[in-house]
């Protein structure tokens, strides 16, 4: 039986000033993903491992399955595929889970097809995925888990998705556990900004994409502020402005809520620097008892890849 | 008697998506100044030509005086300043007119005083000229004509400006002879912003951003969109969306608004091209009876310069 296995990062979306435009890629953690062809024209999700039971089997309401339920559709294939999901990240935990799994598996998918279609035409269908996962077809995980990177969501309506050039840059991530809803996390946010704080977080995203092309690590830091989303949802996760201050001065940096959280992610210019951050950070959440996971790997310039 | 003379380049603010913190200079038009220096600790205002006898003589209320009385106090001068202003551009008109006279004034004057010191301290004075302008330090046309170049202001408590590389891009500014207060602009503009809108305008500015410094041109022009502010201040400018539709059709990149208008610039990637859009941006405001001036001219790279 042709099978492919695959590995689709993690990712951090809602990069401080770049809240619903910009995500990034980690190598660590990810999903590890295999799709085997099948004689029957349908999707079978036949194990999933490290979700601890939480995810669905039925391949229509798991977003690994959705996305290659679109593409079987849209190739008009007379095969299907069987799906092994290995979780090797946490849920609901801001790092764009589903959005791994649907990437990973219509990216091996793809490749079972002889490589049909390129990572751009692969977009549509993990997007569709999202819409199953969290009601809206958001491409800020979806995006840098496919191509890697930081990239720019720029429009919907076309999709304009565009990967910007980054210095070298270590993420520390973690993830406490406790439970924040996506639904929560936005119904939290004012429908309505007041307009200095639009031209403040405006100078802030401008800064840190030209903080990126011109490879200004102190434009990169003083522009990685967030002024609108995290006063409102910090609340949303304990001790998040103490996590945040040790690792601003430990060096990162930046720090923010990773997606709609709870995890947090830091930036920091090197990989000893990023460590150090994580040990401080995992140390605020332990001091109120609250378990964590850490996990510290440069930005992922690929995207999903065969393993 | 020791005399310099300047060129300060007129500029345009609020770069469609880039409210409040994007500014360009352009060649053509600009004021020239000149400054001597005089025994009397003070700073006259000799003449004025081309404002109509509009603009004030008192030099502490010309921001063209503003800013080099700051600067001889700061360098505690025992010596002084006289100017002379001579307007090349339309007054009140959204591009940067008293921007140009202070920066032009300040620059000559340090000049005369041996250069002691840089354009970025300089920064400072015509800032506070601004405010003796038009209420408040804004940054958005003295550091661009400061300068040259596209300009981003990222902050303001610390002053942060940073020179955004541009690809080879010609602006077409006409000036359409109606009167807009910067007041009325203001006034206009809704005090909150629908974050749906926020995410939009982030997107285009993160665009026009990284097709800058890409020199994408199809990107810059996707970009070139104001989803906050024009729609608020067209009405303002007769004919305004007909104007920019004309500049579109006819190959320009995009149109705006300049700084809170009345003026409308265009961006195009060659003089031909800028030409012909102003050509016809022209025939729209005729079409309505309203006189008009049309500048073409590379965007200017180098700032206020000796002439």
């Amino acid at each position: 039986m042709k099978q492919i296995k695959v590995f689709a990062p993690a990712t951090v979306a809602n990069v401080t000033c770049g809240y619903d435009v910009l995500g990034f890629a980690v190598e660590n953690p990810g999903d590890e993903i295999v799709a085997r062809l099948i004689d029957e024209p349908k999707v079978i999700i036949k194990k999933i491992t490290g979700d601890g039971g939480k995810l669905p089997i039925e391949a229509e309401k798991n977003t690994a399955g959705v996305s290659v339920i679109n593409y079987l559709k849209h190739i008009k294939s007379k095969q299907g595929i069987e799906l092994e999901i290995h979780k090797k990240m946490p849920l609901g935990s801001g790092l764009g889970s589903s959005a791994s799994s649907s990437v990973g598996s219509v990216f091996a998918t793809n490749l079972l097809f002889g490589n049909l279609l390129s990572k751009r035409e692969l977009l549509q269908f993990t997007m569709e995925a999202e819409r199953v996962a969290c009601g809206s077809a958001h491409a800020d995980n979806v995006a840098p888990s496919l191509f890697g990177g930081l990239v720019l969501i720029r429009n919907y309506d076309p999709i304009d998705v565009i990967k910007i050039k980054t210095p070298k840059l270590f993420a520390t991530v973690i993830h406490p556990e406790i439970i924040v809803k996506t639904e929560d996390a936005r119904n939290i946010l004012n429908k309505n900004v007041p307009l200095e704080k639009v031209v403040k977080q405006c100078g802030n995203l401008a800064g840190l994409i030209t903080g990126m092309f011109t490879e200004n690590y102190e434009l990169i830091s003083r522009s990685l502020v967030d002024e609108i989303i995290e006063p409102q949802r910090a609340k949303l996760i304990p001790n998040f402005y103490n996590v945040k201050e040790v690792a601003i001065e430990n060096g990162a940096l930046g720090c923010g809520i990773s997606g709609s959280g709870p995890s947090i992610f830091a930036l920091s210019k090197d990989e000893k620097t990023a460590e150090i951050v994580g040990e401080k950070m995992k140390k605020e959440f332990a001091k109120i008892k609250i378990e964590n996971d850490v996990f510290v790997s440069e930005i992922n310039n690929e995207g999903v890849k065969v393993i």
